[in-house]
């Protein structure tokens, strides 16, 4: 349902999901049902892209055999924890988005056949906007309670090839997900300055 | 402070961040304090990129003089939003955001001449951290209490030659920014259904 009056986000919101929140880099063994991670997808998806394409799609992997098959392919600086984490999502992005925008965007479906015949457009257009969803699928899983721990050493290849055989699904970034097991966060580094990442006209 | 407790975000903070808000395509003349904006940031400067490295940067345009320097290169249909919004956001990748490698990732300070050597691994790994970074711009204006209207069509180059004629920032995203007007959204658009976008192992 679209709220219509808005409101600043309360003290521990903005705790749990922005400021307060860390990437996770060990698990406890409690265990993560799928319910919830449904539940971080159905935060997830509501967020926008370009002419509501959603071209982002993810695999969760959550049983021995599916964590048997992903962990040959992880590095081992990420081995351990992703070992470790009840559940880990491969986000991806769809190599076909645009077969979805009859569906998706029905006030333009011819959108589909641009992006259909022109491959750049589509591969540049397709990773930006499942990059701005995988940004809300690491606050979605914040916002649903549970640790978030994203890596990107992996061998993509080697995940693309177990995980989505077809070519279909690209691989972008690794999801550890779960609950936090013992010292989980290093020590929180630098920001970038602000007078070097803010500018005012 | 790093938050030692998860627990899942009220059904208030789902609606005003995930479920409930909206893209914004009218804006009320209600302006919008520098505070405000730098609050946009200060949620966003803390969401996780790669390494620490932080990429993103961002021009907040929000004066009559920044307004017509950059309204000329605004597509057509995205012109009167944007000349209505009390500021616009113009999120760009810092080209040399691997200078920053050694004060945000001091434990690896020589992955800064990595990424000098190799344009290619720079400019992947930048704009993916990045993309990463302006979804959570997008939700951290919405935390921050203010409508945001995310826009894809407009002349990038120009809007880089006029606002960072450097060359060292290259704009990824334009955001609207403000409170919403008259009509303010479109209805809602359908969601890729479950068994496209989730696989399960």
């Amino acid at each position: 349902m679209t709220i219509t009056t808005l409101e600043k986000l309360d003290a521990r919101g903005r705790e749990l999901v922005f400021t307060g929140a860390r990437t996770t880099n060990s698990f406890a063994d409690t265990p993560v049902t799928d319910e919830e991670l449904r539940d971080i997808w159905e935060l997830t998806r509501w967020t926008p892209t370009m002419a509501n394409t959603q071209p982002l799609r993810v695999a969760f992997v959550r049983t021995p055999e599916g964590k048997e098959r992903l962990l040959p392919h992880i590095a081992e600086g990420n081995y351990a924890k992703t070992q470790a984490a009840p559940a880990t999502a491969i986000l991806a992005v769809d190599n076909r988005w645009h077969d979805q925008i009859p569906t998706v965007f029905p006030i333009r479906p011819e959108m589909r056949d641009h992006f259909e015949a022109d491959e750049a457009a589509r591969s540049h257009a397709g990773h930006f906007s499942a990059g701005l969803q995988a940004g809300a699928f690491i606050l979605s899983t914040r916002a649903a309670g549970l640790a978030a721990g994203p890596i990107l050493g992996y061998d993509k290849d080697g995940v693309d090839k177990e995980f989505f055989p077809d070519g279909n699904w690209s691989t972008i970034l690794v999801v550890n997900v779960g609950h936090p097991g013992e010292n989980p966060w290093f020590d929180r580094l630098p920001r970038v300055p602000e007078d070097a990442a803010l500018a005012w006209a």
